[in-house]
């Protein structure tokens, strides 16, 4: 089921987007690094890394396919999502200050988001992704907008684990720590 | 791996554990319903039920356990969780007392567990749990703290799946739809 009205979605959208950088700062701001370097396992990334990731998507991903297909439509192609781009952007920065980076930057990308008056038909305006082909500014926005709890889900769940041994036998029912 | 000192052990858990209201607060204050009570489905709970089990949970839950631990050790058994108790303790209230509440709560529990002064000695004495058995307060702490986490994991996946038709081919991405 789709969210109904266009102003409705972007701004249930925009609502839960101001918050997210604010809640991971409540959450991770001073905390030990045995919380925030911890991963769950090998080439799984730590709540760090996450970050991390959350930075450069606000850098060169989000907003720069948002003007792409307010600017070009489909005529241009999104440049493919560098994954990786967190392990060579600085792995030695504390993590206080990476927090407030995503702070500024977020808040930056969402001034400018508000300013272009999004209506239902910029939202229906077509874009085109290097593997899916057309999407539109509608499923951007939104995936945006998941991404961001879909990393706050990662982020907690990988603190959950650390404690994996140490809850002993109320793992049984944790069902996050499976 | 269990983590090596009993004071890191303590620290780390508070560290983490004084965190959680602050961000469940940054996620979820003053956003819009249609957020806070969507659920993954029938029988699923809404980011607003889970803080109204989070305030049950600091009431009648972690620190009568670490009382009877510190007091009684194993010989009288914990009472049950309610898991249901948040559907009649108020269902009509609003999100943000609710969340002002769980804040206050926590920090006076915190409190009293620090003022406890845990060490070894204490963290390895057991308590009776009436369906596991013999636990240590160690693991009860331990649950504590991961018990947070893998209800904001649930805050965040029931958020996120909202947009599960909103962000169309993204949903193949996003793992947590799944």
């Amino acid at each position: 089921m789709l969210v109904d009205m266009a102003t409705d979605f972007v701004q249930d959208s925009l609502a839960l987007l101001e918050r997210t950088p604010g809640a991971l700062d409540a959450l991770l701001r001073g905390l030990p690094a045995a919380w925030t370097s911890a991963t769950e396992g090998e080439g799984t990334w730590s709540p760090y890394v996450v970050i991390g990731h959350l930075i450069h998507c606000e850098k060169a991903d989000w907003m720069p396919r948002v003007r792409m297909i307010v600017e070009h439509g489909d005529a241009k192609t999104f440049e493919p999502l560098d994954r990786e781009a967190q392990f060579r952007e600085g792995t030695e920065r504390d993590l206080d200050s990476m927090l407030e980076e995503l702070r500024v930057l977020r808040a930056a990308n969402l001034a400018e988001l508000r300013g272009m008056g999004l209506g239902e038909a910029e939202l229906e305006r077509e874009g085109s992704h290097p593997a899916f082909g057309k999407v539109t500014l509608r499923q951007l926005l939104a995936t945006w907008t998941a991404h961001d709890m879909a990393h706050v889900v990662q982020i907690a769940r990988t603190m959950a684990k650390r404690y994996r041994e140490e809850v002993g036998p109320w793992a049984e029912y944790l069902s996050v720590m499976r």
